[in-house]
């Protein structure tokens, strides 16, 4: 069972994951496309690498815009490493 | 501009849309699929469905559940005819 | 029903699309991606965009590779404005 | 590095997948959707079991039907234990 992260861990990994935030214990982001075109595109996208991490975020879309929000529902609903991991490849799209 | 469809219409139109509702001047349905990967497949469709119509929902996705709300923007956020007809689109995916 | 459209024609309407080419009677392009994750993504994209304009093209992918021909059923499988709005229309995308 | 299976072992494996078939060394399957919009929501489906296996088949689609083929780069382009297990994954889907 993965271990919450402490505020200070949380806080230092968010130096590397710019526009991400920690709020009511998530790590979560708002993404602005250009249209549901692209929205759809990168809701794949993640969903992709959300089953090879076997970790799912939430995602709510509307039209052109998309929200991911993470976190571990095995450690208490708190943030963990895996959180960190999956947003860290999310970002790597772009 | 679409037109705002009565309390009677819209009541009228989910006598052919079981499991859909009325809720906060929405319509709006909670799908459960085995897994993930049926969730997605399932927005995918509805994505198409969607570009099609030029209407677009709210989609809440968390692994195995996706709830879509339909509502439209030009017509101050209340149901039209444009969400029925998304709505009876949607249904037809099973 | 749609007209094929002449070589002249054709070569006219290429000189907007770099990458494409006019091959047995279809407009095709070989895309490279980095990986499937981006691959699957663009997939979708150029699905959405064919349910838009009601005209599909051939898919073929392996991997980060995707090939798109397009040509027009209803045209004797000659190329016709429609093939060219839709690979305009993907050129969009990137 | 997965080693080829040899035919008797890959005519065993097919006793459990009906509609795929032993050809030109790779296992291969036909699908035929209602339209595009089911065979993109497969496609996507497909992806994602292929992203969990690490495995990627060549995928075909033209509007509703899609061609599935299977074999290993890493062995020569054999069939592997690989293409059996994805086969398997993918049957499932329905």
């Amino acid at each position: 069972m993965p271990t919450p992260l402490t505020d200070a861990q949380i806080t230092e990994a968010l130096t590397q994951l710019p526009y991400w935030s920690h709020q009511n214990n998530r790590l979560t982001r708002d993404y602005k496309f250009a249209d549901f075109n692209e929205a759809l595109g990168f809701i794949v996208r993640v969903g992709l690498l959300a089953e090879q991490h076997n970790h799912h975020p939430e995602i709510f879309n509307v039209y052109s815009t998309v929200n991911i929000s993470l976190n571990t529902h095995d450690a208490d609903g708190k943030v963990t490493h895996k959180d960190i991991d999956l947003a860290n490849a999310i970002q790597k799209l772009g």
